[in-house]
């Protein structure tokens, strides 16, 4: 049978999500305690893989195992063996034709942003940081520009593996709590490194180095070296799919609610 | 002169603030890095020293020191030599009369909740957990037995210096956001583990274990025995000391706002 599972964990001490021969990611932390816990080994499919350093709100992930639990006992049992900063929030049984990468119409991400004299400290690792105060008029006008279907290759990494650079950015909301910046975004898919490299381009906008309209310049340019450098991974937080409601599974995380 | 820094830190990676011959708490790194920017030896007195695992929004220290700075080249030099969760956020030249601690009107802290079938994951650390559901009403009205000037001896660890038991809470604030519950204490001066031993108790009421005026014959029995165990340090932040307007120092600080 197939088994689908909603996964949380602070991204700071792993090498990003996939599996690496050095075992120091969250997909072999996962597996690693689903084989404990089933006895047998388990091979998982995500449905966004996450760099170093990137955070997870919402990971989903399924999986094919002749292994039957309760839900409750996938959770409760899979935890006990993960390390305190990953945790499994859910377990439910799936029809074959779920996939937790095919099956997901959007990817919502959010990045955190500190605008502050001193760098971070007590959210050290979990927040981006500029000292540099942000306009957010000016950045909202930027975004706006990127919304809908465009070819994202100026914001693509070179290390890219989608098969097409065209993706539909359907929103980016940008708000504030003290002196913390918060930028949602939701698109069907996103290319590797693109909300980085989008979040380096809205600083430059925001802190006044370019205008808003410069931001279709990129876009239109379709060449990396039109955009600003990729900005860090800290504050990035992948905050789950979107899947169809037929599927049945949980729309939300409750460490939703930690980010500002 | 005598200099006041305010000082924001994680207290995940230290043994607490308060400097210890192994060298790895906050005032240990801190002394160490003003020594490295002021080339002599600097020793701090703080506000309120923390526990192993309870983290700083804003800290305030002073020490006397004949080396003349800008308080800028204070703030930024010294961060220089500090590891990423420590950052002095702050450096004010103030009279002679001015003392972190005895200075200090009162104290201020917060305690961060979760409640939530799963264990914290991405905020490992920085909060507390509880998976049986509170009643905030209940916890209200236990809080509100404690207000005024008391014997918190019930409250109070066997290692605690105080000269006196006697403390005046002044306020106990409880609110929510999502499924994270955040406690907010002032009082004058609280005793060794008051605040963990206090939320022991007010979970206890707050999942039905105990009704709300249960706290009252804990708070009259002045003995340990009475109260619930000591709770985690994990989800307590030091918010700050607060003086009197004379002496010129920043009320609050930034990472106030990214408490839930």
């Amino acid at each position: 049978m197939r088994l689908a599972l909603g996964i949380t964990y602070n991204g700071q001490a792993y090498e990003g999500w996939q599996s690496q021969p050095s075992g120091r990611t969250v997909q072999d932390h996962l597996e690693a305690a689903l084989q404990r816990f089933a006895t047998v080994p388990v091979a998982t499919v995500c449905a966004g893989r996450t760099d170093a350093g990137v955070h997870g709100v919402m990971q989903v992930v399924h999986f094919d195992t002749d292994v039957r639990r309760e839900d409750f006992s996938w959770v409760r049992g899979t935890n006990t063996f993960l390390p305190p900063d990953i945790a499994v929030q859910w377990a439910r049984g799936v029809p074959d034709a779920f996939h937790a990468r095919n099956s997901a119409r959007a990817r919502r991400y959010a990045y955190v942003l500190l605008e502050a004299p001193v760098r971070p400290s007590v959210e050290a690792g979990r927040v981006g940081w500029v000292f540099r105060p942000l306009d957010g008029e000016a950045m909202r006008e930027a975004a706006g520009h990127l919304l809908g279907e465009h070819d994202f290759t100026s914001f693509r990494a070179s290390s890219c593996q989608s098969p097409t650079p065209v993706k539909t950015l359907a929103e980016i909301a940008i708000s504030r709590r003290g002196p913390y910046w918060r930028f949602e975004f939701q698109a069907n898919a996103f290319l590797h490194h693109m909300i980085r490299n989008i979040m380096g381009c809205l600083i430059h906008v925001g802190q006044g180095a370019r205008p808003p309209e410069w931001m279709r310049e990129v876009l239109a340019a379709r060449s990396r070296d039109a955009a600003a450098p990729t900005f860090a991974p800290d504050g990035l937080y992948f905050l789950g799919p979107v899947y169809e409601e037929q599927w049945g599974l949980p729309a939300q995380a409750a460490a939703y609610h930690w980010l500002p």
